[in-house]
């Protein structure tokens, strides 16, 4: 299987108060990674669309050891490991210097008609050079579980939100869920594993509401969160924590 | 006098719909392309905090060429050119491959005092590695007109926006004086020549105004914007603009 690494000093801007990367610089420079294979293998963002498709992020799951610190060096790998008729399973890992995995995220994607905005099939001429394995079943992650007494915050889309298709980037999702949690919660807590599906784009203009709920049981810490424009849920995201030391 | 180059290739997340690079990228690069000489002069942060001081960005006025698009290979470069009691004067330089000036950043640094936030005197200590020229008069840079017929737009300071200091980044204000233009005017029109001033700290908690006006006079169109909060102004800025072509 095809896996490509590229190396990454970990940049003051794509870091927080915590001295550690945000998860939307992190999603960010994976996707980045990955239209570099893309690239490489000829089957770049010109040639997809030329076959009247566009790939879309459905979901990510990711597991977290820690999240790199400004300044250090990492390497981002991903490998296209698996598919079947209408998703590819595309992973991703962060690794520090000594090998150590910090970061692990399953990435699902899917192929849109770019006219018909539905779901296409996998197509061979596509998927070939990634040297993915076919598989027949849809791969499950965990259920993201339904907010009972949430709490909510608007934001607006702003310009440097949208992608060149005009729909908000999946990287600000991530600032829509985190930032509603707030200063205190989150220079206390530290995301160990996430899992975040994305429904329905949301466009330039809009303004979506951030629902979250924060679920104590034990020393366990769990968030969920609902991104809506009225009653239309447009992503779900389920967050486990753990407090910082 | 001490010029620091780095090579940057220009990515996708750091790019708005135009595929052209986006001022809160550009600026966040362009001061990491200063604190890596810094540090390689021995003048880091940790050194600069540990006499008490830290730096501050007071202005910055750019002239733009054009910006860099998504996957163009640039360099940045930098050099602390001048300084007089209280302010240094750092230039940057984006150029394309073939030497092309692109970008050119004018930006006024002074140091304040940690304890009591008042503008400290310029020491021979932090600033000799840079071999600056010693000047003696301000430099002084276009006047920023006051908005008389403006429109506004308010921003709640994110989790994301605040530095380690507990104060917003300068790459922020950017966003939030582009964005209030709008999608239809920022893909009809592109920054020539900017000038901005960062005249009080916002904080984590706090809302902004981003007020605007927008002047044009035969083909000459400029807009100008305060960043209040209340009737403090926390910044200001001034933008001519040129027509897409």
């Amino acid at each position: 299987m095809a896996t490509y690494t590229k190396e990454h000093e970990v940049a003051y801007y794509e870091c927080d108060v915590n001295q550690t990367m945000t998860l939307p610089s992190l999603v960010s420079i994976a996707i980045k990674v990955s239209e570099e294979q893309s690239s490489l293998l000829q089957r770049d963002k010109t040639y997809i669309r030329n076959l009247g498709v566009t790939w879309v992020i459905v979901s990510y799951h990711i597991t977290l050891q820690r999240l790199p610190y400004v300044g250090e060096k990492v390497t981002f790998s991903t490998e296209a490991k698996e598919y079947n008729k209408y998703f590819c399973y595309r992973y991703f890992w962060v690794h520090d210097k000594t090998g150590n995995e910090l970061v692990k995220i399953e990435a699902v994607f899917a192929l849109m008609g770019i006219e018909d905005r539905k779901l296409s099939r996998v197509s061979e001429e596509i998927i070939a050079p990634y040297e993915s394995q076919k598989i027949s079943k849809i791969k499950r992650y965990p259920r993201i579980g339904k907010i009972d007494h949430g709490k909510k915050q608007s934001y607006r889309v702003r310009f440097y939100d949208i992608d060149s298709n005009l729909h908000v980037n999946n990287a600000v999702y991530f600032n829509w869920v985190f930032d509603v949690l707030g200063f205190e919660f989150l220079t206390h807590y530290q995301p160990k594993e996430l899992t975040i599906r994305f429904d329905k784009e949301v466009a330039y203009g809009q303004t979506v509401d951030s629902h979250y709920e924060i679920l104590e049981e034990q020393s366990a810490v769990q968030s969920l969160h609902e991104i809506k424009i009225a009653d239309t849920t447009n992503c779900e995201a389920m967050i486990t924590w753990e407090k910082r030391s």
